[in-house]
């Protein structure tokens, strides 16, 4: 490999630039990005070497592409139009049923490799990209069959030398799964933070009673609307059919304390403390 | 100060024991507790010195009260009915209104102080006292004024040399916004928990597909029902209305889904970016 094109070189293509650099020294790190600003500031961060164009990328032989699924949707065609016969594509999205389906006629099909690396923070922009953000994660692989062997090893090779564990699944089952392991979180954490806004805004100095419990929960609320906004739009059906499980939960929980039931309030949470042992797998 | 009696000895307690002793070498720990593995656990780890029982209390220069709240409401009259004129007790409950309700008529009443240090992690028991868990966390105090000139002093030295701020409020404002900050919270993640644990209990590897954000967002689903259920009793009806909030704006945010208003989502994640300012100040 010599030539690795970054489309996307926020918090998760800047990631992989760094890690990828710095275990393949000889490689040159190119970068393409609808934001002009962003592409200079990751130039100057040295997470890329030189901007690029989408008319480059016949001399790559890596492109990685971690832009907002709408855009990866519309651009991978448009991508594997471009490469050479020896490029492979590798996506990051965080839904991959809409992304499977636009490619899977493609001429260039075999080229491609649907992934969803598993990590993140929630910042964004290049200057979130950090080194090490791939260590122990879990990298999903989907239709793994459909790309070509030789190109499914070298990205395999690519994501074990950052550190990265990885799973296989269907694209449908991976956006049924992750809308509850990743997406519900994320409207949980915002309509959280938006609800204690709402009742707080005029009274500032009420989150000096906010601890580390609140920070944790409402993290996630920090994220960037123009990454989640087309994931929950991809995957909309998934989500919807989470969201209505966890209100009908909180709704249920609601009636408990309505009726003074706290010794199945009492329960409800200790049977959920079993998420502790599900917690101890995760980083 | 020389005899320091303290009630509970999980986390809390605990962590103020050892703080405690690490800045006033000089003093003794004694432990009191309803279960008594915790005393042997605590004695065993170092936390207290020496076991004790409540009709000890009258030699106590300080006691603190750090058990479930409604134990605070049944044990507080008690403690004041027991302790000499000179011993200053404090407890460390979630909630205020009732704890300071119970006892606003006790012949000691100026020898208690009502306060909430707002610190914690999701552990529980002795062996989750740590050193430092109170540095630069807030502790609010409520009703001060009824409390005796010369034992709030005492109190403010003891909370500002483990590194303490305080804030003073009224204990039905204190309740009403825990509520949203920490209370909530704390729903938010157990609900979370239970909707993800129902829908994957028998695909227990999907949890693979668990990062660092569902990990965060879930953390506090991990708490003691134990601690939690006497909480939200006492809380009741301030934790009804927040979670009215909650689900309205959940609710909102499926509906806008639904219409495919994603201009809309889109707003309501990015107003809700707002938490980013808020977070910055909280450790």
């Amino acid at each position: 490999m010599k030539n690795i094109y970054m489309i996307g070189i926020g918090l998760i293509g800047g990631s992989f630039a760094v890690d990828i650099k710095n275990n393949n020294p000889e490689v040159k790190i190119y970068g393409i990005d609808a934001n002009e600003n962003h592409l200079d500031e990751a130039l100057k961060l040295g997470v890329i070497e030189e901007k690029a164009t989408l008319d480059n990328l016949e001399n790559a032989d890596l492109v990685i592409v971690s832009i907002p699924v709408d855009a990866t949707v519309k651009l991978l065609p448009i991508i594997l139009d471009k490469i050479s016969d020896n490029t492979l594509v590798v996506d990051a999205g965080s839904t991959k049923e809409a992304i499977c389906k636009v490619v899977e006629h493609h001429p260039k099909r075999r080229n491609f490799l649907a992934a969803h690396p598993i990590a993140g923070t929630e910042n964004s922009g290049p200057s979130a990209a950090i080194s090490g953000l791939y260590k122990g994660k879990t990298n999903i692989i989907c239709e793994v069959e459909k790309t070509t062997f030789k190109l499914q090893e070298k990205a395999l090779d690519l994501f074990r030398a950052i550190g990265m564990r990885i799973r296989y699944m269907d694209p449908v089952s991976h956006d049924k799964h992750i809308a509850y392991v990743s997406h519900l979180s994320h409207i949980s954490a915002f309509m959280l933070g938006k609800t204690v806004i709402n009742k707080e805004k005029n009274e500032r100095d009420i989150f000096d009673m906010a601890g580390s419990g609140f920070a944790s929960t409402v993290r996630l609320a920090k994220s960037s609307p123009a990454m989640w906004t087309p994931i929950f739009k991809q995957n909309k059906e998934n989500v919807i059919e989470t969201l209505e499980e966890y209100i009908n939960n909180l709704q249920k929980f609601k009636e408990l304390m309505q009726q003074d039931n706290f010794s199945e309030i009492f329960n409800e949470m200790e049977n959920t403390n079993y998420i502790k042992q599900i917690l101890n797998g995760i980083k």
